[in-house]
């Protein structure tokens, strides 16, 4: 049976990774709509391959550029943000949401709210915009599938069991670079060591997450939203070579767990062929070569970002979403050398504690915290840089 | 909802582990038979207490000793091994098979053939009697669920999924107590080092299979039958900590995994729950305290047992039989100070050298190759002894 994907941020590492799976297994799958922000010459190199229904730049400048690139193959062509949103409304079995950042809020809430599955890659979706996604997914009764490694592990454990069923859910950890390195030395530490991440090849943005456990807290928020256990339920444990992708309790103690090699293409594969399975030409873990898994308890004191996100979404409301973008700033700070490695952190707890903005009703609400927030992060960037 | 519970084996380990967790769900559970050995106090004991509506003593010299001491009570009271056939065919929701040895095959295969589900702790079942079993289980459609750790662990990983999207089974090994001893040490190991296992607390006999890894040729025996997923694709990891207890891994090369506490009551409530969870009072796992869990492959040189019992499960028939019943009798000769630790694998290879019995068609011919294999290893013993 062929299967409709609409692929959102086709030229993304997510992106990429889904086509190389769609191409391998060609026979399942026609694609509807691939769409990408501003890369016209490989997104129209893409679509010439996959021949969607439509292609969706976003930037809408380019638009004429696609149309060139594209002129001849029949392909719809379309830009701007109204046609992500017209684009993820077109019917197909499984949309998967791979557009880093707020621009990927609106088409994948479109879609949920369409009814189709979501295969969710866009962080931004849960942690900024939690209640109104899972709202629109039962509104619907459309699934989100998680794509993250981690969530898509827990979906895995949850897989054969029922969620009022669970005792507790433990996201697991890399620890990142600076594990363990003193608070004195991480005031230091440069851009180039913060991007380092031991196991997974990530951009700047999420290595630097993964350095300051921010990355890990915004999984908390995100499991939070797709895992509805209590938050006490979740907790986080450091395992640095990251092959234990997560685990569920359940209440008979029994602990199910996911492993594999930190190859994204796993966790698309279980979102693409959810509730079955695909072959992919990932590297069956070898375990008696990995010879050793190690665990740890967190540490909140060298790592305070994932006790900031807990009690964000514990507070709820706005504060997830004034979190994240004010991460944002911040870690683009850092990483122009701007502000150091601590102040990241510092910076988020600033624009927590100078606003409350009050709970979104609608994504406006949330892109204008995101705005906002921003503006706000900015400020305190420049404070420290002038401190 | 109440379910009928019958017990068979229920004074041993793992019946009162059943019974304790039956205990503490009381509303949950009605006993519609108990059964013991020969220790008619406990099980009198134990039937005032579930009060089942019938009682069975397997050795029949002690049926008056029960019937008094059940007296007044209403309880039916039966002895021998027809009884235990009789009392597997009572209407029952489950049957938890729970007798050690090939005393356990009739009333197990009979509660198979009556459509009962069965939750299978009696290793002989399936290593013996395999093929006969799962046939029985087919017939009728009455699930085996099994309740030793690592067969529970790996029909938990496969709740979810489907058998035909495996790709392996991975079978962890503790590697027992001589893990890491030489060859010409192990050849001057004592019974009392060989029942030191490292994780489980368990009897003599399974510690020694523990030591020798024919445990593990036995579970490969075990898992070769209950998930047909050829026997080349189940594989044994060592794994000293015994926390994972095995895993799964399916064509996307996404492995799950199920681990826990060494505590029998685990599998056992997962069994006695299935498709449900039930609540038990073990102790979660605690990963971080842990800190540390090992791998490495099998030493095949210095372990012949699982290799044996490979090539066993492969030429199938009495093979598997045959290879159990000269174990039993190794074990219990090198328990006895009889012969040295690699002769009970000796034992076992001249045991499948010096006869071919014909493929079993029924129960009958399992206990007359039992008995012609227990016959055949004594005299390899007597020979090892007086060497």
């Amino acid at each position: 049976m062929t299967r409709r994907l609409s692929l959102f941020g086709a030229t993304g590492s997510v992106g990429q990774s889904t086509l190389d799976l769609v191409r391998r297994d060609g026979e399942s799958w026609q694609v509807a709509a691939l769409t990408a922000n501003s890369d016209v010459a490989e997104l129209a190199r893409l679509a010439r391959e996959f021949r969607p229904d439509i292609a969706v730049i976003a930037d809408e400048t380019r638009y004429a550029d696609l149309a060139d690139a594209l002129a001849g193959t029949g392909i719809e062509v379309a830009a701007g943000a109204d046609a992500l949103v017209a684009a993820s409304r077109q019917p197909a079995d499984l949309v998967m949401a791979a557009i880093v950042g707020c621009a990927g809020l609106a088409p994948t809430m479109a879609a949920l709210e369409a009814g189709t599955p979501v295969a969710l890659a866009n962080k931004e979706a849960l942690v900024s915009a939690g209640e109104l996604m899972t709202a629109a997914s039962r509104a619907s009764g459309a699934a989100i599938l998680p794509v993250d490694s981690e969530h898509n592990a827990i979906f895995q454990c949850l897989a054969g069991g029922r969620i009022d069923q669970v005792r507790r859910i433990i996201l697991t950890a890399s620890g990142g670079p600076f594990r363990t390195m003193s608070a004195a030395d991480m005031a230091r530490v440069t851009p180039a060591q913060a991007v380092a991440h031991p196991n997974w090849s990530m951009g700047a943005k999420i290595s630097v997450d993964s350095a300051t456990m921010m990355n890990k807290g915004l999984e908390l928020i995100e499991a939070h939203h797709l895992f509805p256990v209590g938050l006490d339920r979740i907790e986080i444990l450091v395992h640095p070579q990251s092959v234990i992708h997560s685990l569920v309790e359940y209440i008979d103690c029994s602990t199910l767990a996911q492993l594999g090699s930190p190859d994204m293409r796993i966790p698309i594969a279980s979102a693409l062929a959810w509730p079955d399975r695909m072959a992919t030409p990932c590297a069956p873990l070898d375990l008696a070569t990995i010879a050793r898994l190690d665990f740890e308890a967190p540490d909140e004191t060298r790592f305070p970002a994932t006790a900031l996100c807990r009690a964000a979404i514990a507070e709820g409301g706005a504060r997830p979403a004034q979190l994240n973008a004010a991460n944002e700033v911040a870690v683009a700070a850092f990483l122009a050398g701007r502000i150091s490695f601590p102040a990241i952190v510092d910076t988020v707890n600033r624009v927590l504690d100078a606003a409350a903005p009050a709970a979104p009703t609608g994504l406006q609400d949330i892109f204008s915290v995101d705005a906002s927030s921003r503006a706000a992060a900015q400020q305190f960037v420049e404070q420290f840089e002038h401190a």
